[in-house]
């Protein structure tokens, strides 16, 4: 029996996953694929603003609620391994440490491809820094004298998920993927984010916008494939393929 | 029995399908796929300077030695259908007839996917006129109105193959290919250019580091899939899937 | 009493100026501001395919509907005057008579912004050839010598509207309009588009997602002003202020 | 009575402020808002050649003449508020207090704007560093969970003002502000900066070749507004409007 | 004796090589190299807005009192020949038989560098369509079977040189040459241009700013190269050189 | 006598300068211009996959083995001075001191230019952190009060040379540099660098086609000046210069 496929989804923060690839993680869960998903911090302090609004809210309460949204999302959604970081965001900084314990992610999972934030964002400076870190780990992460011994990664495609305000972070999405099957779970995830309402129904109309996107893409006005709810992705890397 | 799969090459003279695409053809053709080569000229004026420094040279006997040098690369290729528009070159010009013409045929060829030149050339107008023409094309193809009746096109990819220097046309491969298994053909098409024998090593070597590229893609320091000739591309249009 | 404001949008096919922006058309003509609508073209043969799917239709007809459709859809925005130039589409083709037309509506007009396309648009090159003709004319009625005796064109903004595939065409917005007051009038209006249903949510979508951006840009966190509904633009030259 | 208008800027060095938006901050003054200036650094070791060709110059000297002059432009320039961080230049280097300085600042403020460098400036990485820094700075002040109870900010735009080389920073000027109203006192801090006279006139001319593009933007050849002397900015960040 | 170096200025209007490469022309002049200058236009329509105001003025006036203009303004250059090919402006169009007598001269000339507009210009498409003919014609000139026996024209660089609105063009200089040599000939040269005074001094603010910039790339803050006018120049092609 | 020219290379790894610029040391070595190297890291971590395959392999025998291949390339090279900084790769991390000493070298050698790598590279973070840092040390050595006293450096050209997937890193060359003379020097220097036989030939291959593209843009399709090989850069800065 061959292994099972594998994918790192490396999120800023707690909920960026859900919005920003929920349904890809679904999808390819239900596929058989073990999605392992990090985040770097819980968005405790820069992401939270309901709950800080709570009279008597502490740093750990914030946190607490956090890391229980996201495991209900992670759970939702059919995450094989949720992984915190506990990094504290805004501003989210990495040491050398903090940096080499993603490399043993990386190396651990060996995923197939991996998934994380534009590589720009002047809203946001975590999401730019959580890319750029991403691909510094990715080269550390194969170098052969980096922990010698340890297998080494290969080179996984890094897609970019789908930021808030795309075009002012110049992303362009490369791939649609329809998620039309998995939206149920989608959005059961998108619901555990209590404290983000506001989202909620922001993120269903972009899955619809792009489901109407995947449609004219595979077929223009001859009709393309149906498709109800999809999500888009910027290829950082090159594909290699043996056939067009 | 399902029907063939069809794809539709569009050069702007009679040997840049060789250069640019012929491994992606040949490569094709194997797996059943009908390939049909647009030339939109010979390339009889700018393209062959060889044969003008012969002694006697008429622009017909130019555009006939053009033409049967490309029949012969077709023919090693596998191409299924070579269309020579015959609109001269240098400047290359479309009439709206002209368009019409091509539009029969990418709507005769129906092709899963099609490729063509850079959008941008300061060196060669005719490729990035060539790109231009064949978008406002494929638009005219896909409308209803146009000629009622007739089965419209699809939303056919567009790959836009590598130019003779990549970096000065902004032309940045998002697609490598592995052509290793049909090398021998497309080496034997490029010689048939006999005109451009300066080129024949310059695109050997060109297809030579593009395997390295595969294989650094497909793996990095891990390994990555052995590659001895590849040829890239950039996609002009965003795909549709149901897997990353 | 001073002069009212003026517009002028200038839209490739009948719908465009209703789906990207019929908002701000019905803003300004509550404010006073008399906007002006050019249709190039009625879209009769590539933006109508559901009409051309039923039996015995024919090109008259399709424009015949089209134009209806146009102009219950201006009324519903508050339309000053909608001006058909009836050139076809796709391709759609100016002569330099059919410019010079443009010229004399820029002119009589004196329009204090235009609205159009964006520069860019693989999908659709209708599209970017009315921006290219655009700025063609509007240096052209900036002329003097241009009609020498009538009024000169100042120098108006051109605001590129939002396209149908943002990300694609590399159209970024630079200003958000707030269009929840006259919503009703936008949504009216879409829906004389009969021939385009399936467009109807889809903008009606891209208008609340819209209006997240424009409370997010109006005060992040802290609030920002409420907004149901918006449009975005993406300016073609520099604003002149007096204050920041 | 409804609080002042307030506006921050963040200059790298202590001259920078002067030269790039002293109109700005002029003419702002004295409409009664109330503008603070962060000097990040002195310049005192990159930007003060003249000085250091003394005899028996030290850095503190170099400091205290550059605070000196720093201080007099800013009275010129009617500034609320000027903030001398003393962090060292070339390189310019700030650790998570320094950052957290500059949040508190922000809070303080409240600025309905803010204005700094360009985003890329490969002569001058101090200045590129600046501008990350307050994108980043800007985020963490948006958080609510950083120091709790606080008056988070808003998102107030950010504006870049003009470099040395424009075109080598990658620079596009989308505001043109008319300080001729304020000139006298622009001209007058900039000759406070008695160690870099060699750019009084430098930045004489640019304003007056900005005042030509603030009329041509206004006009055309039609006219457009008289301006003797301007000030470019390129905002990062969208506008949100009532009315284009 | 060698033949002496050539060169080729294409202009889209007759006071364009002026403002934009004066100082070049004049240089090179001076150093023996023989410029010839072709004038598409006489800018006519589009920039003569001070002869248009003059009561009784009529196209063959302006074309006339242009035409002088020019003629005294490449005398004071010392260039070597002044072609005008009187196409008219705004829009500036060219049949295959102008563009054929562009390449006429290109082959007449054979010039060792080129000069013309920039790429893209929204408020002038006669000056972006001119660069635009000049790389296709400069690719048709390169055709060894356009006009067979002619002597076909090399690679010349083409040098852009510098629009009215640099930032908004998308322009950056990569070559500054030092004009400082030639000043009194090109302030001449722009003091012909009796209908532009306007410009007059915008252009020599230019040539100041621009030394300092050469003067900055030359030396930075060890001194560098004192430099009082320059011009600045953006090529399209790569350099080939033996020595960095 | 004047003082020999000088270039400075700062390479991140051991074999990057003879890969990307090993034929512009070896000419200029040949001119008698002191070419100094800087390798801030061996590679040994990431660049030494072969070696760390063999058994009983240490980090301290891959960084021995390295820096023997580098000083035997750097003398077949003809470089003037070779220094390992020894930092470490994959991350290659510089402290203040580390800058300083570059700073420090940056003024010792007072390069008449310098090469380094692309500004930006996806697959490999130690590649653009070292231009980065190149820039900023730049910047510090020209700053007079960085150790008052000391010769500040001017303003040499930054070239940056070929990385390994030129489109991807958007590395656009503007400079071809014919090594024809030195090109077995070159091939020397590669073959020292035993580790990594299988870029032995993709970077001759690269140098052949890169000859092809000098003598394309020296004379296109009249001849050109023969090349068998060549090397490619992009400069970061303007030239300045007294003749086009």
């Amino acid at each position: 029996m061959p292994s099972p496929r594998t994918a790192l989804v490396i999120s800023a923060h707690a909920a960026d996953f859900v919005w920003r690839c929920g349904g890809a993680i679904a999808l390819h869960a239900e596929m058989g694929c073990q999605v392992t998903v990090v985040c770097l911090s819980f968005g405790e302090r820069g992401e939270s603003a309901k709950l800080w609004k709570q009279p008597g809210m502490t740093l750990q309460k914030v946190k607490d609620t956090r890391r229980a949204e996201a495991e209900r999302a992670a759970a939702a959604l059919g995450v094989h391994d949720l992984i915190a970081f506990d990094l504290g965001d805004y501003p989210l900084e990495m040491t050398r440490d903090d940096k080499n314990h993603l490399v043993d992610v990386m190396r651990a999972v060996q995923p197939d491809f991996m998934l994380s934030h534009s590589q720009y964002d002047p809203y946001n400076s975590d999401h730019m820094y959580t890319t750029q870190v991403t691909l510094e780990c990715r080269s550390t992460a194969q170098a052969w004298g980096h922990n010698p011994g340890q297998k080494i990664l290969g080179a996984p495609q890094l897609y970019m998920f789908e930021p808030h305000q795309t075009e002012q972070m110049g992303w362009k999405p490369d791939t649609f993927l329809d998620i039309t099957p998995v939206w149920e779970k989608k959005r059961a995830a998108i619901e555990c984010m209590a404290g983000q309402e506001h989202l909620w129904d922001f993120y269903t109309r972009v899955a619809q916008n792009r489901a109407n996107h995947f449609q004219r893409n595979s077929g223009g006005q001859a009709g393309g494939r149906a498709s109800k709810y999809a999500e888009g992705f910027q290829s950082v890397f090159p594909r290699t393929v043996d056939v067009l």
